[in-house]
């Protein structure tokens, strides 16, 4: 498995705007066993993106999807800066869900 | 829903070893949406665990599950340490799964 933990912070006040296109355009993708977004408790306007893909290489393909490429597109206005992120190699738990596949 | 992002630091040598205690002490908990456990790719020793709950009284009630209770006293010995603790509110996305009632 492959994984990436990344804080992604808005524009002021388009938190919420960009959530909902990373969830909206990245949704059930080949490979993905987990994509969740989350805001941060303590900043308004951060979010964390938390992944889990059945290899490097199935995020690496998701990345060329016309969805995710849309996706990337239309959030990219929203975005002020990326910040930590962390590359991991997932070894278990729960919420590890196969999507379907292409 | 409540989400945590926390980077664990096993004693050297052990991450495998917390990282199954982690996993199987804290499956599928009444309240729990995702519990993700992933070595980091870059530190030997470093894991990240990445949480979603329905509510935070949920998380704070897992703690004090029997099963749970048992997997902190059996992990304790091997964690080195914490940080990079975030606190965060889920906003959507994939592999967000209620586990059973209690």
């Amino acid at each position: 498995m492959y994984g990436q933990i990344s804080k992604i912070t808005a524009v002021a006040g388009q938190r919420a705007a960009l959530a909902k296109i990373l969830i909206d355009g990245t949704g059930r993708l080949p490979g993905c066993l987990s994509y969740v977004v989350a805001a941060d408790s303590g900043e308004a306007d951060a979010l964390w993106v938390t992944e889990v893909w059945e290899s490097q290489a199935s995020h690496q393909a998701s990345l060329q999807l016309p969805a995710v490429q849309a996706a990337i597109a239309k959030g990219r206005p929203l975005i002020a800066g990326f910040s930590n992120r962390t590359e991991t190699v997932p070894i278990g738990g729960h919420g590890l869900i196969a999507a379907a596949k292409a």
